[in-house]
């Protein structure tokens, strides 16, 4: 890779992270609001100058494919391969993360990984018409629709309804807390179709911060993830009585505002029953009624997220905090209500595809080690249909979902040129036939199969 | 009073109750929705068959003027009187409370006392008419706009503003979380103008439920209220760092959540350190951000509520809290601040008012005893200006604020009678005079001349 390229990447990066920046260095770019439209329509924009076909699908993925596949009859001539009329698209490497952001969010985590794999694609592409590789898929670089989960819940919305781990319809009527619905907002930005997505896929490979910060305290440039933790999300409601704060005796009231005060401190000190950092917990989302200055609440709803490496752990805080909850439930004369959620078992990555990293990596000079992944990503939805690849780069501090997410421009570039030497591999065939084992650890080739689906 | 009176009343009470009816036998009439503006019409309607005169001001407050004491060239007929045309009104005894709810409210709280104040007034105009009574004053009933503060802050705002304790410009551009302002909400339902209201009131009367239990605990029939508690708000902010939930570790978390979840469990256990109800604080309102499901929250506000008979009490509590809030703040590196607001001090109503209910109850055979409010109320704000009684009738189980909040017809109908013979000695001149020391328990004239203003 030239130094040339490196810029005019660093250059988009930096350009992108103006759409929707906030005064302290981030950005907000929820899904499906305009913010995300803009980042969008700079993808479409990239895409359409070098004439790779653009294709956005139901649930407002957007995909642009890089023809590199010669399969007879097509020229290998970029301009004719743009417009996809030269028959049934081939197999495919699809390569990608996500521009929508938290509310508040870092400028790097998801559009990183986008903006890398456009220019690695580029590379990748020139690369190909220079005939210095050869290539047996065509590469196809996306954005995910909905990869936060803060506007629409869940999170890995996009990527799960394409895998087929979610449905489309039920998806589509999701509504933010404003009631607007998933496919109002997407009709609103101008970004759904009827199309369920190119076909095909032969492969996923994504690059994103590590939002942690191991490679940083190791000085190591790269993390090659093996795979992702068990998370849960606890849905919990809390019932007392509404009164009056000016004129009920203490004794008299039913308050389930200090239930949930109980319940936010039981979920952070149950990580301290475990060993340090083997399970994180908190609750980030509470709405509180009837929420008035002179008023107990009657009615608190919280969601709690746990997760850990080891189901067991997940699985034994959840039932001791499940006790516990109704403990405070009898001494404050509430009602508590705790259900399970969005479940997520761990994923394992393909082995293959964690050794194309290293390759890659000592090819580059650049260190390399593995880990799992505590957050979810698309790539963990990816690799229930496909052998996915899931890289790190270092984060200043292990900050993320916030402004003050940062990663050093000589990181963001080393995990360019990964992406790309990762990417040249996958084109040519180097991850074809690999199984890739998704919730068993090494390997089980049932399982993946039912999992991969028509795809 | 006649059985027929009393049935006529509660048929009106029950029927207000209809309007803006929640399923679990509540009310939802927030200040200024088309719910109140119904009990409004309402009221204009009840006026308006009788003659009386109805007159709105500029913070919404509804006025309907009984014309009774003879000025000479009025001929004391009432369809005569209510065109007010015949020279500059008199002077006026005024009676009422509010119409509008908290969310999910009660059916009794301020709509009782509006209700049996229009009853009392036509008992009173009746005996007048009939020659069994002598008025040197009018009687004028009112509906209070916003007496409780949950769509718009603060509370009290018609009364408060009707006797200059509020700017009235200020509080037209409150606004509401949807952002409507006072004056756009009121000029939405058609109740604002440019009127001052009724200017020469010597006295203010109004029965309220007690929202307490002590007269259902010692079976007595109506409360003589001589003083109302001190109270305090404070405004508290907690700042944390937004971050990712599934990526950040334990130790790495600054939860603002997690504070304010100890700052509501402080609030409350800090009446724990006083003797038995002699404070009674809460947390009411909460706002949490950037709150998502995901996400370590980076800021909370919080408003608590802290009250006592002794003002001493409420400042050693709050001085307490705020020294601990700073613990808070360095246990899980925040940063939190406390201010002070709302602060209303101590009120004493005028001894001859609550002299005079006792000879009332005692002419009609029914128990009393004297007590205080915890709760505002109106008559807070009018004891400022004039002359001021308030008096309780009991609440089953002490409930309010809430939609289980309950007083039986019986009690009712007694606080009915009692309010009717004190507006029936009212309107004779029996308070004229009389200090009505506001802020000093046994008569401050300075003060109370200092707070009495214009009117």
């Amino acid at each position: 890779m030239t130094p040339t390229t490196a810029d005019r990447f660093l250059t988009d990066f930096h350009e992108v992270a103006q759409i929707g920046k906030t005064d302290r260095g981030g950005v907000e770019r929820q899904a499906a609001t305009d913010a995300d439209r803009q980042t969008r329509d700079w993808f479409v924009a990239f895409a359409r100058e070098r004439g790779w076909a653009v294709e956005v699908d139901r649930i407002g993925n957007v995909f642009a494919r890089v023809v590199l596949a010669d399969r007879g009859g097509a020229s290998g001539d970029a301009a004719d391969a743009s417009d996809a009329s030269d028959g049934e698209p081939g197999s495919a490497i699809l390569s990608g993360s996500h521009l929508d952001s938290q509310p508040r969010g870092g400028r790097f985590d998801g559009a990183y990984g986008v903006i890398a794999s456009l220019h690695a694609a580029a590379e990748v592409e020139r690369r190909v018409r220079a005939g210095e590789l050869d290539a047996i898929h065509d590469l196809v670089v996306v954005d995910w629709f909905n990869e936060e989960g803060s506007r629409f819940a869940p999170s890995i919305m996009g990527s799960s309804v394409y895998t087929g781990l979610m449905d489309c319809e039920e998806i589509l009527g999701v509504r933010d807390l404003a009631g607007t619905s998933v496919r109002e907002a997407l009709d609103g930005i101008g970004y759904r179709s009827e199309s369920s997505g190119p076909g095909g896929i032969a492969g996923y490979a994504e690059v994103h911060i590590e939002q942690g910060r191991i490679l940083e305290r190791e000085g190591i440039e790269l993390g090659a993830v093996d795979s992702s933790w068990y998370t849960q999300k606890l849905d919990i409601e809390v019932f007392g009585e509404q009164s009056h704060t000016g004129a009920t005796a203490m004794a008299d009231r039913r308050d389930a505002l200090v239930g949930a005060a109980q319940i936010i401190m039981l979920v952070r000190d149950i990580c301290r029953e475990f060993p340090d950092e083997t399970l994180v917990s908190s609750v980030g989302q509470m709405t509180v009624e009837p929420n008035s200055p002179i008023v107990v609440n009657s009615h608190v709803h919280l969601v709690a997220d746990l997760r850990a490496n080891d189901p067991a752990i997940v699985q034994r805080a959840r039932d001791l905090l499940v006790e516990r909850f109704q403990r405070v439930a009898e001494d404050e004369l509430l009602e508590i209500r705790a259900t399970d959620f969005d479940v997520r078992p761990n994923r394992y990555y393909p082995e293959a595809g964690v050794a194309l990293q290293e390759r890659v990596a000592a090819d580059l000079g650049l260190g390399i080690r593995r880990m799992q992944t505590m957050a979810g990503h698309d790539s963990v939805a990816m690799n229930t249909v496909a052998p996915s690849v899931m890289m790190f780069v270092p984060s200043v501090d292990g900050v993320s979902h916030c402004e003050r997410e940062f990663t050093r421009d000589e990181d963001l570039v080393n995990g360019l040129r990964a992406l790309t030497g990762v990417l040249a591999e996958m084109v040519g065939g180097a991850l074809d036939g690999v199984s890739f084992p998704g919730s068993a650890p090494h390997g089980d080739a049932a399982a993946a199969d039912a999992d991969r689906g028509d795809r």
